[in-house]
C-alpha cells in the first residue's frame, strides 16, 4: 500500500498536480441509504403526488451538491461536470430511501467525490424534511460503486 | 405521526416560518463513522505527526461545512453559528474513524442539520485523502445523538 | 425625492449602516411572470404528475436563491431569513407561469431584495428547463407587491 | 415540439449529459429593462460622475452574477466563461435602464443561462440601489437575443 | 501571553464558543496599501472619469469580500454585517493606493477579520485590473487600526 | 505603457475575452509575510505538535481560497486549477511566517490571481488564529514571484 498522495514528503497537504494527466471522459457511481421509521417512509411515499415531493427535492439538492464538491472537500479539484443523474428509490425492507448518483466529466481527474457528495446531500435533505416526525433516521452505507476512465481503468465494487 | 411541515396544504415546499419562535440557545450533536482497511487506518494514524494530518484537515473541512449547510440543504434556515466542535477518533475495531460534531447557535431554529452536515463533510474529506489507497471505504451510522434548546426541549438518542 | 443612500457625499458606494435600526419582523412580497408558447406551458402542466415537475424545481431554486441574495447584490445586507414561501401558478392567458415570493426576517433591514431575487431565480429556472423547446420565453413584470415592518411601515402596490 | 430534456422517462430531473458534445466556442446575448420614475432615472444619470455610479456597480454585479449561474439554476452545467460583457444604457423613453449581456465560453453547452442571469443581477442591483427613492420599479423584457455555436447553430431573435 | 483559543487542550481546532457573549455593537477598522509603478497609478487616476473606474470596482469587491469572510477563514464565525465602508485613496508618495475598511455588526464577536478581508480583496482587485501593465505591484501593511465593542473594549493602534 | 485591458473604449469594465487564446499549461508563484511578536511566533512553533497546528490550518484555507478566487475578484476568469501547493515557513528574523503559493492550470489565462489570493487567505487565517494574543500583526510583501505559460512566456521577479 502506497503513501497518501495528498501530502508531500514533509507531510504538508497539497492539491495534487493533475496537469500532466490526460483529459478523458470519466464516470463515478456512488450509493447510500437513509433508514427511518416505517411511518416516515409512508409519509414520503404518499407525498409523491400531492402532499410534498420529498424525493424530488432531494434529487435537486443532490445535483446542486455535486456542483459544490470542490468547495466542501479541501483538496478536491474543481471540475466542469458534464452529467449528474440521481436515482432515489424507496426501500421498504430497510425501511428507508436508497440513493444512487452517477456523475461524469471530461477532465483530468475522477469524479468519485462528486458522486459521494451528491449522495450525502440527498440523504441530508431527506433527513431535513422528515426530522420533525422522525429524529432517529440514520444515513448509512455511503460508498463508491463504480469508477471509469483515467489511468486506473474501470473498477466496480464486488457485491 | 403528523404531516411533513416543509410542505403547505397543496404540497408545495416552503422554508417553514420560524419568525414567531423565540431566539434561544440551541445545541445539536451528531456522529458518523468511516470504515476502511486496517492498512488505511494505519496510514492515517502514522500521519498525525509528520506524514500528513488527515484528521486535522477533516476537522477543518467539517467546521467549514457546518457553515455551508443552508446553501446545501434547500429548506434549511441560515443561522449564525456560535460554536462548532469536531471530535475525530480512530476506531481500531471498525476499523475506521469516528466523527462527532457539536454545533450551537442562538437562534430561532435548531442546528441538527449543521451537526449532521459537519459529520458528512468530515467523512467525505477523509475518503478523499485516502481514496488512492482504499476505494472501498464506507461512510455509515451518520445520525443525531442529542438536541437541546427550543420548544421540544432536550432529547438524547437511546443507546 | 432624496439622494441615493448607497453612496456617501463623495459618491463612494457603501453598505448602508443599519446598526442603529431596530431588529423587527419584516416581510416582503414580490411577483413576476415568464411568458411562453402555449405548447411550452402545456408541457409544464402535463409534467406536474409524471414527466418532470418544472414548477417544483423552480420553487426549490427560488427558495435557495433567496438565501444567496446578499452574495449577488453587492450592497445588500446579509440577513437570517425566517420564512420563504413561493407560489407558482400557470397563467393560461399570458400564456406562462406567474411566480409570487413571500420572504420574512427578524432583522434590521427589509427583505425586498430577497423576494425579488427569489422570483428572478424561479423564472430563470423555468427558462432553463424549457429552453430546448422554446428559446423565446420572456421574463417580465418582476416587481415588489408589498413590504411590511420597519420604520417605513406597511406599503402595498396599488393595482 | 419535443419533450423536456431535463427529465428522464420517469420524470426525474437530471443534469443532461453533454459529455458527448463537442467543446466549441459558444456565445449568447440577452437583454432586459428596468422601468422607473423619471426622477429616479435622473438620479442615476447624474450619479455617473460624482454622486455614485449606479450603472458601474450594476455592471460589476452582472459580471460576477454570470459566474454564479450554475449555483443558482439547479440543472445548469458549470462552465469556465471566457468573456462577459455588459452594456447598460439609460432609456429615457421607458423611462429606465436597459441592460444587454454577452457571454462566451469554449465548452460543451451554451451560455444562454449565464447571459440571462447576468441581466437579472444587473437589474436587481439597480433596484437595490434606487429602492429607497422608488419602490415601484419593474424589471421586464428579460429575454435571449442571440445564440451562436454548438449543434443548433446561429439563432437571432426576430424583432 | 495566553494560549491560542482556537484549539482545545488536545490541540484540536474549533470554532470558539461565543454563545455566552453578549450581542453588542462592534466595529473594526483595517488598512492596507498596494505599491505600484508611478505610471500605473497614473492610469488609475485618469480612469476615475471615463477610462475605467478601478477604485470603484475595488470598493465593490471589498464590500462583497467582507460578506464572504466566514467562508474563507476556517474558524471565523458567520456574522450579519450591519455596515461596510471602504475608503480608497491614491498615495502619490508610495506610489500606490491606500485602502481603509470599516465594518460593523450587532453580534457576539468582533469583525476584525471582515475588515482585514475587505482590505485584502480590494488590493487583490486593484492588482488584477492593473497586472497587464505592472506585474511587480506589492500589497503591504495590511493591519488592524481600531476595534470597538465587546468585552475587550476600545483599542486603537498606536502610530 | 498600454491601457488597462479590463475596460472598453468607453471605460466600462468587462471580463476580458480569452476565448481566442490557446489552452496551455500555466503556473504562477506568489509570496507574502505576516509579521508578529516573537511570543506569537513561539506559540505557533510549539503548536505544530500537540497544541494546535496553525500552519496546517492556514495551508488548507489557502488551498480552498485559491479555488474561490473568481468569486472574490470581479473580473477574474473561473479556471479549473490542476495544482495548488502552499509552503509556510517560520521566519525568525521577521519575526513571522512566510507563505509561498504555487498554482497551475491548463487554461486560457494565467493563475497569478489564484496564487496571490491563496497567500492572502493563508495570512488572514494565521491572523485569525493568533489575534487573541497579538492584534498588531501586519500582513506584508504580498507579491508575484514567477509566472509561466501563455503568450507572455516565463517571467521571474528580480531580487
Amino acid at each position: 500500500m502506497s503513501e497518501l498522495t495528498h501530502f508531500d514528503a514533509a507531510g504538508a497537504a497539497r492539491m495534487v498536480d493533475v496537469g500532466g494527466k490526460d483529459s478523458t471522459r470519466r464516470r463515478a457511481v456512488a450509493e447510500g441509504l437513509i433508514q427511518m421509521q416505517p411511518e416516515t417512509l409512508h409519509l414520503i411515499e404518499s407525498g409523491g403526488h400531492a402532499k410534498g415531493d420529498v424525493l424530488g427535492i432531494a434529487r435537486i439538492a443532490a445535483i446542486m451538491g455535486a456542483k459544490r464538491t470542490a468547495e466542501l472537500v479541501p483538496l478536491c479539484h474543481p471540475l466542469p461536470l458534464s452529467r449528474v443523474e440521481i436515482v432515489l428509490e424507496t426501500a421498504p425492507d430497510a425501511p428507508g430511501v436508497r440513493c444512487a448518483a452517477t456523475v461524469e466529466t471530461n477532465g483530468r481527474t475522477g469524479v468519485e467525490m462528486e458522486a459521494l457528495c451528491a449522495v450525502q446531500v440527498a440523504l441530508l435533505t431527506i433527513y431535513d424534511m422528515c426530522k420533525a416526525v422522525d429524529r432517529e433516521m440514520v444515513m448509512t452505507g455511503v460508498q463508491l460503486l463504480e469508477k471509469a476512465g483515467g489511468r486506473s481503468g474501470h473498477w466496480r465494487r464486488e457485491t
